[in-house]
């Protein structure tokens, strides 16, 4: 099984495969400021919420090395300014804000008369060690979701946007999830929403099953609907953006109808997600920003217009599932089950630590 | 108001406008035989239950005029040939069988001595009146459909795929009853449903609200939910393909969808259909045939490939909605509402002779 990454860091800089041309294109670009790093984050050349998080913390450490000349006085202003700018650039993942607090907290250790050149190797080592636990995550996220395939017949998941290699550091929360019931040969198919509009399920998705010769079969977003109805999916398994204190999830706009559909079939719906994805300072999904995006997005394709001028569009990238919808959320830690306010918040507490909340 | 149609029927021939391309392109061509209608057909060159069903029996009156050197005794075999072939292209909708039959019943009165130089004209009579009973019925559904608007509040209507003027002889059906609303100013805003694979929604429904300068906002198929649960839609209208004598329906893949996630958020969710879309002789919708179409509408983009090589798809172009999730079903002699198997074969009973059953 081959073992991708959206990203990879080292001494020339970042860089990322530009994920608006995949699978058909395999560009990668090198990065060497944050400001272009967050410019790729707000054109999606890189997305997915743990992969938003690792990039960030990655434009961090670049935007460091670019003031080596400094000391740790001179650079703090800017060095904050930066912050700001990469928390501009989306609003609804967490993961990027954790990554932001993780960078930020490395910093609190500096001493103002710290030359830069000393500090850019510990940025650089934080943001490292967010990708490699990233990682290590994503494989025990995987281990967990294994106990959904308890039966003995293999299953048939249904997922819904990227959430694998390409989104994360590397193998995936629910596409993770999936990669290990197929290690365990215990997976039949996998139904991948093609996810409209950006099509992460047909372009990025499916390129990463390909990948891995993992059986799948496509399918448009509306037709979910009707291979539940025919009994043709044993649970869904899908990622998260952002999840509330109450297990309310903000995730990829379609999720929220695939929950419906399968509270209605009493098909197991599971979010995979590392414990960076919560944010227990939201009590609920209400509270959640819902970013919008352009409305091209739906009017072209390609640079093409399809609908007629001056369309009006109603885009939003993300729609939140309450967590009454929710069967179980497989995290590193283990699934967690309801009452999700009660086994959340005794997940932080008992890593709370680890997890800097 | 605009009156447009997808088809002109003339001493040329039966012209369609090309609805692959549409809203960009507006390419009439003029088809001169039933073959090329045929293709036309099933390349969805023309599309919409009730336009498919006009189309094939302008079709079998062209067919004819080839062959006027003929008498009705020589014809006869080709043109029982010319229906089968028709009744070969798209098998969910039921309107093309029961044009098929209208024209088959029309036929029944021929001599075999009569030249088909006469019996020419008897089918382009057949299905001129045909066409025009459609135009008919779409503004009677229009007016019936007036009914979902009687309280003070203008309506938030959701639609899905194409059911107006290019879909049917003119006006529409699930469209007809949004512009009789908005003709009558109790409507507020129609939310299109893209309609992922073939866009009817963005391309051709659009097309229309705008041209008829209807406040409309295009979404993903997968945002409706969304949109449900923020109270932003008041109810969903939506056309059929073929209603069984229960009540089932088969429409657009994604109607099934939109169906339960309206059941679990109480939001009214009606049929617009003429009476030539039930199929009495189907007792439940188990029994209707859905078409599957080319995985290139998923994995191509305008003929430009979008998901990896070797893609397995599965693309049914329409779902079966079950009569208890249907508030109510829209048709030129009322709205029938539960229990449908009562109030379908009524309407059938007392509107037998109009309707060839």
């Amino acid at each position: 099984m081959t073992l991708f990454s959206a990203m990879r860091f080292d001494e020339r800089g970042l860089h990322l495969i530009d994920q608006r041309y995949l699978p058909i294109h395999s560009n990668w670009h090198c990065y060497q400021n944050l400001e272009d790093v967050a410019k790729a984050i707000e054109d999606m050349v890189v997305r997915g919420a743990p992969a938003i998080g690792c990039a960030a913390a990655f434009a961090i450490a670049l935007e460091a090395r670019r003031h080596t000349h400094l000391n740790w006085y001179a650079y703090k202003h800017d060095f904050y300014i930066g912050l700001n700018r990469l928390a501009a650039t989306r609003p609804t993942a967490v993961n990027l804000f954790h990554a932001i607090e993780v960078m930020k907290s490395v910093a609190q250790d500096f001493l103002e008369s710290d030359p830069v050149s000393k500090i850019v190797g510990k940025l650089e080592q934080a943001a490292t060690s967010l990708f490699a636990n990233d990682l290590a995550i994503c494989r025990k996220i995987g281990e967990y979701g294994l106990k959904l395939s308890n039966s003995s017949n293999r299953l048939r998941v249904l997922t819904h946007c990227n959430t694998g290699s390409l989104a994360t550091a590397g193998y995936g929360t629910a596409l993770g999830v999936i990669r290990s019931i197929h290690e365990a040969n215990k997976l039949q198919m996998v139904y991948v929403d093609e996810t409209r509009p950006w099509l992460q399920g047909s372009r990025l998705t499916a390129y990463e099953l390909a990948q891995d010769k993992i059986p799948f079969k496509l399918i448009a977003d509306s037709a979910a609907a009707m291979l539940m109805a025919n009994h043709q999916i044993d649970c869904i398994v899908v990622g998260a953006d952002r999840i509330a204190a109450n297990g309310d999830t903000a995730n990829k706009i379609g999720t929220y109808s695939l929950a419906v559909i399968a509270n209605y079939h009493q098909i197991p719906f599971y979010i995979a997600a590392p414990a960076w994805s919560f944010d227990p300072s939201i009590l609920s999904g209400s509270e959640i920003k819902i970013e919008e995006r352009s409305p091209a997005e739906l009017t072209d394709i390609r640079g093409e217009r399809i609908a007629p001028a001056d369309t009006q569009v109603f885009n939003p990238s993300f729609d939140v599932t309450p967590a009454n919808l929710i069967s179980g959320i497989i995290t590193e830690f283990g699934i967690l089950e309801k009452p999700f306010a009660e086994t959340i918040s005794l997940m932080i507490a008992t890593h709370k630590k680890a997890l800097l909340f």
